[in-house]
């Protein structure tokens, strides 16, 4: 089977049996970062280009290592270094790196929509790394990977999704996926922190962190973006912390195998707390491993594999 | 043939055979960016360093692209993230650089000369990528490899460049590359943009940028640098929009067939009017493409192609 | 023979063995970086990690170059450009390196003793680009290597390291190396740019630059970091140059076939006059060129080679 779309936007757009492609693919290419020559000339002479109007370390370097493994060319552009702030347009900049001729262009933006409108204007396959508090279509699959890798289903499980939904990219995308695999997702967060038609959603909402994890498969812990953080929102991180951090005493709310999920960074001791993040059900590094399995399938089938 | 010299400082130096050599060599690389596999193995082992001192997206990307397409190894080196500040003199970075053993290093420095000093210390290969107000050769070269694949020659055209002439390398080198080639040229612009004994580099020069397009076969508008601007040069960016801005309307004063380039990063509605920068005349895009090629033909060059 | 641990932290903790299996690796690497095609397949499919919490240009070029001349794969994540400050704990950031499975991590940091944190925590390779002011072993190394290239022997030399012996990883390395081999090494430096129990280290100690180097067979000038200098170490730079500065006339007192060391970047008139950094006597930039060689052969031995 091969994915008949040119680019990855959102999950909101993916089909079911798109994202079982893409998981299936991943979990083909776990094994590649687990030999001794990490490396397939799978994607030799593709040239993916990792255009980031934020900063970013784990992701860029996740794309970045899954198109090398791939054996594609790497080129990097972040606004840190580069002229993108030269008061060219984002489409006049956008259609310069088209006429290089690049095959992936992969963005991270500010603003929601970027990717969806970089996509409008080049020929090439674009990759949504995160737009805004729109959408982290990358994130949300590795997220379901590694459900799916740990509890062998995702359909019916309950999976609560604590922090700051309105700000939240990483929400945004679950939310989408998970319902459309056929989990349960709750969310719980303070009323300043979720966003208006939530319930629209289709996920039950809860404003006591407590009631949002009873019974959970999976918690996923959302960062709490202490550097954009306005006491407007939220008293203190302390206050937060007591009220929504997870701590060992809430994770025994939840399901006895629950799962502990975290996209990081995290702020350890505001919305985690240590004993927690390292702890027995803690997944949040096999959430990163299979990032760039992820990251490996979407260029892998975006090129036209199968 | 063989392009019998170490370094592409400047297009003033340059002989009419080299400068068709370099622009048949780049045509005939035009074709690798079109395959599938868009990577042929000539420069393996070749290691390329980007020297950038001033920031730059497409001229950097450009330069990595087509090094890549070649199978060379890239090394970036921007002042932005490195110690290249830490009082060191250039030479002594550049010593350092040579002493590394790379095989051409590729200058963006913001003072004039500075590809030349770095050229009599090192035994590499030197690419100047803009120095200054100086030159931009890989610049002047992928405009002229646009007219010729756009108009089939170059002499007895035809060529208007407009905007501040004083300030622009691509307008230094372009002057002395299309004379060279045959081409009659005509500048454009504000007496206060205007270099001194302009007359003397064998072009036409008006005041009025009616008078500079008539007749023209190719007009080439340059950016005007709104973050350099000082109001002593130019009363405000809508005057100069007004008066030397390009719009559809000038540009019937030209051939019907003209061409409309622009080095980029252009300021719509500024020098260039958004109709014009999209519309039949324009080969801006075709500009950025041949720049892949113009590299890539210079990297081969270097490296004793032929 | 095989080098037998894991990283490569400090100088303090590897045998004569270990250094001589290093150095002798490094040289027949030597021969590679003077090769037409300068890359042998050795490390294909490895990735290695430039982590750079402080900025740099020779050190991460060099082990880039010596990364790619083996066929690695190189990954570079700079603090300039990343989000390595958003609030994660350097070890959170090292687990999620260590889950994208690359091979190898180059690490430099402000603090000393964050490579040995590293390592512990990663199963990873590790290998110590500069903590602080405690070491820089791979400089030692390729001091080591071009002493033993220009002497034939390390045993026995008269060694004096000159400058802020106090603040310098590379003083503090090239200590432990050179004792360890068997030279004699003396330093000297102002009293408040020495360490207290220096004498400890098994070096003998002057505050007068003259008797520091008088009979040496090496004299090795440290780089005075004028971005820190702080005016209680120092009343000035002109007084640091005519007390410790080394010129021509200093160089005297030194044996005749003395050899002049530097780690650069240099200070041009204050730790070293320019004819003495550009004399007969200099191997500065024979330094910069066993440096890849010396990262070449750690790459090599850390990835099992023999």
């Amino acid at each position: 089977m091969k994915l008949a779309r040119k680019d990855i936007l959102g999950i909101r757009d993916l089909a079911v049996e798109e994202i079982n492609l893409i998981l299936d693919t991943a979990e083909s290419f776990i094994e590649v970062s687990t030999r001794e020559i990490k490396k397939v000339p799978t994607l030799r002479g593709v040239t993916v280009m990792n255009l980031f109007y934020e900063p970013s370390t784990r992701t860029r370097t996740s794309f970045e290592i899954a198109a090398k493994r791939l054996s594609a060319d790497t080129i990097n552009i972040s606004t840190a270094t580069s002229s993108v702030v030269k008061g060219e347009t984002f489409i006049d900049t956008a259609k310069n790196l088209e006429a290089m001729n690049p095959d992936i262009i992969v963005l991270r933006h500010s603003a929601a929509g970027a990717p969806h409108m970089l996509s409008r204007v080049v020929r090439q396959s674009v990759i949504n790394a995160g737009d805004g508090a729109h959408e982290h279509p990358t994130q949300a699959l590795l997220d379901m990977m590694t459900i799916r890798e740990k509890k062998k289903r995702i359909a019916g499980l309950k999976v609560s999704i604590v922090g700051d939904i309105a700000h939240s990219r990483v929400a945004r995308s679950n939310i989408y996926g998970l319902t459309k695999m056929g989990a349960k997702v709750t969310v719980g967060g303070p009323s300043t922190m979720m966003p208006r038609f939530i319930d629209r959603l289709g996920v039950e909402v809860h404003h006591h962190v407590d009631d949002a994890i009873r019974d959970a498969d999976i918690i996923m812990m959302l960062r709490i973006q202490t550097e954009r953080q306005d006491m407007s929102v939220f008293p203190s991180l302390r206050e937060y912390a007591n009220l929504f951090g997870l701590n060992r005493k809430r994770v025994a709310l939840a399901k006895e195998d629950v799962i502990i999920m975290h996209p990081g960074p995290m702020n350890r001791g505001v919305e985690i707390s240590p004993d927690v993040a390292d702890g027995p059900y803690s997944v949040i590094l096999d959430q990163v491993t299979n990032g760039v399995a992820v990251r490996m399938a979407l260029l892998y089938l975006l090129s036209g594999g199968n």
